[in-house]
């Protein structure tokens, strides 16, 4: 019952999907998963540190006392206890987090998403770090903004520079802690400056925190929404510290904001899974995450650490590279003459993968610039592949 | 630590940031939540569906067997078995679904939201019907289109009016099988007609498709996906077969258009949540809905018998309703000078709640009508609730 159809469909589409673009580190990653390459290419957490046995206990408890609940509709901003967590968790030195200020999204990907929504129309300015972090970039595209590179230097986003480029802007996204791509923190001097210019020049602060729990090094530091919980946005995940294939992050916002994200929710998904939240709820509620995260930190302290001495003994001395105190990434810099891209194909052919840094750039990008994860590599390997890359550098100076 | 702010912040939103509006339902069912009221006003499937036990027995396995798989990363488009089992499911008379065609999404809601980001321009033309389905309307809405209210009458929509409003249009929208808020079934003579004029006017048609496997009689109509792959986008949902509140539905479209859809749900939420995917699979591989489904359709089908039966006993003879073979709602028409919201004060106070109908238009909406919900409510509850309203209206005429 096929109908004929003569006209083939001439597909046309908004112009905004003209825009998008498949993340080119998902591409690698299809590329890299060959188990005889050794890729320090990936995003993704290991494996090693999920909580499954948590995981299943909680699924079933949850089910068994609540599944009727679980299982039906719920609630666009969230999981009450789960929201009241999240709040606690954020109010320190006299700032007080109401649960009301926090949206439960469907991985933090999505709040940027929502984000772009609610505050970008097509040619607003939009400041981000140099370089910044790739999913932000795919996310607020779609609302076709312009996008402004802010300066940035190992002590993370210069606060100076936005004066300059402020000016009508609708938004500065930052990632201070252990930056993807770079892996820096901004400083405490820095977060107190650029809270304070934010706030003076009237520009929402977007502080986007999933690497923040993962300090190698004594206690992170303090969040810029307790500087300033008016101007300044949060947003954090459970995928790190936690799993990220449940998809929960959530978002933190001044109550005029929060509202208006909260019903771009509601239109783009209803509400995110109640049983995600309620497991998650009942797996973190007692304090399992104080004595899991020292485990993840250890285990890519460790992996950080590895790689940082296999890349002083096979690193040419012209290569660079940032030393991270959390987090998951380590950000090196080549001699000028030396494109990471040319290199990726070398390097793959040697069965060592990585991410070009270009990518990473919202307008002209360094291509001299690349980015290493250590966190799901064995020692082993890590020294293995990274031996390999100094060869295959070394050999174009 | 916190800053003085001399500022308070003014926010600037994105002019699409504008049309978004709360769900009237969404509000209605806050007030009608209490346990006193006789609620017909929800959309939710009813939990004494839901196989918690089948879902607990899935999780376990699931993560016992594949944890860390299905707590990492996956793939934007979805877990393939999972795929495949859709398309399996969706082919029919010869005609082929391939995996490749569906996209695994959170909720059908966001199949409409990237459907409206990816096909929708502002003051784009998009066609739907009298009435429409208003998370559809709210979804597409943020993408500000012009909508154009396509003729529709007891058959479901007149194709023939299409022909005159088609012009230019992005899409046609169309829930055709027990259509929410009406309960219509587009006719089998018209699904035919409907397809082939989408694809000589080489519109896009889009077919909803939440509640076809609630047929209370006889197997459902054949689906217009079909009918013409290469032209018709199929929607499908596990909430009202499995439960809701896990969030999953799918997209099945033409090669082009849902490579576009895989990008934008990249940068909307990376994917959906691996571990449900798999879940869900796990829970319906080996035939569960067929035994599972017929059940819904027995206590939906009785207790839409028992409103009907009610409704005949107590409602005016100049009030006119729809009768139903499946899904979730009841259409009602009131006398022309009745205004169905003023109604819905006197009827909440009551202790009985609706949904007025003025929402579900685009346009001009018919404020003389309202939907009712069966699905929720226990028989006696429903010829007690469906009394009072029947005197409400009385005294009205």
């Amino acid at each position: 019952m096929k109908i004929e159809n003569p006209n083939p469909m001439q597909w046309r589409f908004a112009e905004r999907a003209e825009q998008l673009q498949s993340s080119f580190i998902r591409e690698i990653l299809k590329i890299t998963q060959q188990p005889e390459i050794i890729s320090f290419a990936g995003g993704l957490p290991s494996p090693a540190t999920f909580p499954v046995d948590e995981m299943k206990i909680a699924f079933d408890k949850v089910l068994t006392n609540s599944g009727k609940v679980a299982l039906q509709y719920g609630p666009t901003d969230g999981y009450l206890p789960l929201r009241q967590w999240i709040a606690d968790s954020l109010s320190a030195n006299g700032v007080k987090i109401v649960p009301e200020q926090v949206l439960m999204t469907s991985g933090s990907q999505q709040a940027l998403d929502l984000l772009g929504k609610v505050l970008i129309d097509e040619g607003s300015r939009v400041l981000v770090e140099t370089p910044s972090y790739l999913g932000a970039l795919q996310a607020f595209s779609v609302y076709r903004p312009e996008f402004v590179s802010v300066d940035t230097d190992e002590h993370g986003l210069v606060p100076e520079s936005l004066d300059k480029v402020a000016q009508g802007a609708r938004l500065l996204y930052a990632l201070p802690n252990f930056q993807n791509p770079t892996g820096r923190t901004l400083s405490l001097e820095r977060r107190h400056q650029l809270v304070e210019t934010c706030a003076r020049l009237g520009l929402p602060l977007i502080e986007d925190d999933p690497y923040g729990a993962l300090s190698y090094k004594g206690a992170p530091l303090p969040k810029m929404v307790a500087m300033n919980p008016d101007g300044v946005i949060y947003m954090g995940s459970f995928s790190k510290v936690l799993t990220p294939g449940i998809r929960l992050g959530y978002v933190v916002a001044p109550l005029p904001l929060v509202r208006r994200l909260e019903l771009a929710k509601q239109a783009a998904d209803l509400h995110t899974s109640q049983l995600t939240q309620m497991v998650v709820h009942e797996v973190i509620k007692d304090g399992f995450l104080d004595r899991h995260i020292p485990q993840i930190r250890t285990l890519y302290g460790d992996q950080c650490q590895c790689m940082l001495e296999a890349m002083a003994q096979h690193f040419p001395a012209s290569v660079s590279w940032t030393k991270p105190e959390g987090g998951m990434f380590i950000w090196v810099t080549l001699p000028k003459h030396i494109n990471a891209m040319a290199l990726l194909d070398e390097a793959i052919a040697a069965k060592v993968a990585f991410v070009p840094g270009s990518p990473f750039y919202a307008n002209e990008p360094e291509t001299n610039t690349l980015r290493l994860s250590f966190v799901t590599v064995s020692p082993e390997r890590i020294r293995t592949g990274i031996e390999i890359l100094g060869k295959l550098i070394a050999a174009k100076i």
